[in-house]
């Protein structure tokens, strides 16, 4: 698990201000994309905001999401103002007061117009980088893509131009007058885990669990 | 944790009607909310979308969630259309074609128009209900709230009235033509964990855990 900057635990003062930190460096605003795949777009629908969860990915200085073409997200969103974000959620943390209970987490906010990508051959491109983000290696081991596949699913794209990251990490921060307080505080963590593999039931008992399914870690950056 | 109703391996055709279905009871909708409290909330400002990742608890036919009655999210969204959206990522579904590889999740998608509640008492019993539903017996172990720690929290609801929930559940959907393919195919569970929990470094090291932090698992019910 990719693990965010921490402050070192004997240190209040550096805890504070890091407790709920905006930042809008890219460095820190990548490793969370690349760490988490799900996003929740959201986009105006007959003017209402509507969130969707789906699958993001990066490629250098932006990102994409893909489904169905004939998808209402695909197509209300395409030429719209969109906002996608992106979260992990890394503890729950345990104060000795309710108003300083508070989850850790990273997220990024990514605000910007949803650009779709129509060129055939660059949809392909786009969509083999998101398979060997998460998968290296498997997207030439598949049945290759057919035109009509390609063509019924869109793609869209924001620049990173307009992103922020929030990050909360490290212990609760009650107030002096509250650290004597006989209640239990601290953090839960919380990461995502795999369970085993659970093969296709119709798969050839002849194909081993490849490396890219195996080294599979969801809400990790790939190695 | 909550398992999602899930077909028979061995039965290809309750599978197909499974693999992403929408649902409108509210069994199956309050399920969903009562494993994950983590929320992403969609409104608008300045007549564009936001996506804020907040948490969200159930009492009754309504969900509420929280934050400070200074921030944006809750200064913007009471009184206007919302959407919440709660998502489970259950797992990664690998197929023999980049176009049937998808996600198995459970999600909940709640429209409405956001209304505060603004009564003291009120507000209290909700943000302890809210607390109870993930802690239970910790509320009443806390620093005592205060009245200004009560004004300075803004609680936002919706009625469940106009809710969805989608899963999607089961193995890769390839075509029959597709089945022999010698590629692996199947999916890759995905489950929350939590790690060792961390006491506060200032803790009184003679507390110790209680079993509300002790039992507490991120993404499933409460027991």
């Amino acid at each position: 698990m990719t693990k965010p900057a921490s402050p070192a635990p004997s240190d209040r003062s550096r805890l504070r201000r890091l407790h709920e930190k905006a930042a809008y460096d890219r460095a820190t605003i990548d490793a969370i994309l690349d760490a988490m795949p799900v996003a929740h777009v959201g986009y105006l629908h007959k003017e209402a905001p509507f969130v969707t969860p789906t699958l993001q990915w990066r490629e250098g200085d932006r990102i994409y999401w893909h489904g169905s073409a004939a998808s209402r997200m695909q197509k209300t969103a395409r030429g719209y103002p969109v906002c996608v974000t992106v979260t992990l959620t890394d503890g729950m943390v345990l104060a000795r007061s309710g108003l300083e209970h508070s989850v850790n987490f990273r997220s990024v906010m990514i605000f910007g117009t949803a650009e779709e990508v129509t060129e055939p051959e660059a949809k392909a491109a786009h969509l083999k980088a998101m398979m060997e983000q998460m998968f290296p290696g498997r997207w030439d081991q598949l049945r290759p893509m057919t035109a009509q596949e390609l063509k019924a699913t869109a793609i869209l794209s924001l620049p990173l131009t307009e992103a922020s990251a929030k990050i909360s990490a490290g212990p609760p921060l009650d107030p002096p007058e509250d650290a004597a307080w006989p209640v239990w505080a601290g953090v839960l963590p919380i990461h995502p885990a795999m369970g085993a593999p659970e093969p296709a039931p119709d798969l050839d008992p002849g194909l081993a669990l490849p490396d890219h399914a195996a080294r599979y870690r969801f809400g990790q950056a790939a190695d």
